[in-house]
């Protein structure tokens, strides 16, 4: 916020006004307005540079002054600030506390950097980096701060293991199943991504709400249904041809569409759910996701190849 | 960029100009300057509204106008405009053409859709998304869009597979490879789009030159090997524990420490040679970078166990 703000009062006329600023001799950057406020600092609206240039100069500041203008609470969050911004096009705006008082203005080169970390923010949580994380930060502060999602990351490794190691005498058995395995995990875990990563982006939007988030997820659900036969199908006739087997074509091909139904339905709830519990999806959201995808596939591969195959 | 530029003549005083623009009686949106054009429309420099209203009116423009501003190329590429208004936290700027004929204006608000689709363009790349991808549309398109990257997704994991293929009688002999062998993968695909990401964003915002490159790859790798030996550690125990055997536990603690180094070494290059290539790395590089952490861990993991375990 900048608090090197000009102020007029409503009652006094714009040639005063020009006098003054003349006076002055400079206006502080990124002035579009000035602030029109009554004698105890109460603000009442603005007063564009232009409007002050192109009225007549016998009106008062209260004649000419816009009255209907957007403003800023003093505690309202950076990105709300943003978006006030962005829809209505400002260039600057008042800040003002809860009594409607005079605080000072934000311009919109601060915004611009609010919309830029926004963007780092999401582009970096997603490899579950924070903002401060610096390319060029020394080794030792950069190692610790990755090795902390490598950790979580580990964990869910381990989970899928454990999963894969109830089924042991399986891939004993059918040596195939250990070589495709990892098809359909990372299947699921893409096409849940792609979901979630819109549903995050919605959100931050404000697209998502609680009438459209039915028709999101049966949407998302069909599209995913519809991607999971198409490539079950593709990826059935591969093996099948491959191994010369047509039941582990099938088995894989029933997998897939279990996964990607499931990726469909986690990519729109997860966020959803994380919401409403305040945590950030952005963060959080890509490693619950492929851990359920993940988990999710592998117990249905293994699981149908157990009862079909063996 | 808008055309409804005010010009004014450098010859001009101020106090014309000031009648000028209250016969105008309106001033174009999101205007702080006025342009200063020669009599055939060149481009020589700006007028602030500040400057006009604070300045004495017997002066002329080119008396107070302001000659060194930033201007804008008509060809210039969007993201570089926005480095401009960035760095020098303008509202608006001229735009001219290769003889400096003015040809309009870029104000700050195009600017902050420019900044707003290049966080969106990194964050639905990363899911194989483009910017175009809606939430909200219909079934049929979100598919086929979608299943573009799910088939690139499935040509990357059938390639893994054949690497797996190649060790089914390790597999055979010793299942609990067949358990362990994604966590090697995976630990390999998150330090390496870690580095990836965080190289990304430092090209994006011109910190990555050929000077530093050298330091920079010499920095990933050993945050890689120290990230490396120290997970490598932890999955040795965990591993040697749950399966009772010191041998897979060191032969895992291996391959961990190597796929984290060529995790490191091409996160770095991947983006470096595709930006020489013009290949945009934010699309494509998660991919390329996943395949090879992918083939690289399971290849070192499966070829040490066929050596040291059977």
């Amino acid at each position: 916020m900048n608090t090197d703000t000009l102020t007029v009062r409503a009652e006094v006329t714009l040639d005063v006004v020009l006098r003054y600023l003349r006076a002055l001799g400079e206006i502080p950057t990124n002035t579009d307005s000035l602030m029109v406020t009554s004698r105890n600092n109460t603000y009442i609206g603005l007063l564009p540079l232009s409007t002050l240039l192109t009225s007549d100069t016998e009106l008062t500041v209260g004649d000419v002054m816009t009255r209907e203008t957007e403003f800023i609470k003093a505690d309202m969050e950076d990105n709300d600030v943003a978006k006030i911004f962005e829809t209505h096009d400002l260039l600057s705006a008042p800040v003002v506390d809860k009594d409607m008082k005079l605080l000072g203005r934000i311009t919109i080169d601060d915004v611009v950097d609010v919309i830029r970390d926004e963007g780092d923010h999401n582009v970096l949580s997603m490899a579950g980096l924070n903002e401060d994380e610096d390319l060029f930060a020394p080794v030792v502060p950069s190692t610790r701060r990755r090795a902390v999602w490598l950790g979580i990351n580990l964990i869910t490794a381990f989970m899928a293991s454990w999963v894969v190691s109830n089924f042991e005498g399986t891939l004993e058995k059918v040596v195939a199943i250990a070589v495709l395995m990892n098809v359909v995990a990372s299947m699921g875990g893409i096409a849940g991504t792609q979901t979630l990563t819109l549903v995050i982006r919605g959100l931050a939007l404000g697209q998502v709400s609680r009438s459209n988030k039915h028709w999101l997820l049966t949407k998302e659900i069909i599209v995913g249904l519809l991607n999971g036969f198409g490539w079950a199908l593709v990826i059935a006739f591969t093996t099948a041809f491959w191994f010369n087997d047509i039941k582990i074509g099938l088995v894989i091909a029933a997998a897939i569409i279990i996964n990607l139904f499931v990726a469909a339905f986690s990519g729109v709830a997860i966020p959803l759910i994380m919401r409403k519990a305040n945590i950030d999806p952005a963060i959080a959201g890509s490693v619950v996701l492929t851990t359920i995808t993940d988990i999710v596939g592998l117990a249905a591969f293994l699981g149908l190849a157990t009862i079909f195959l063996i």
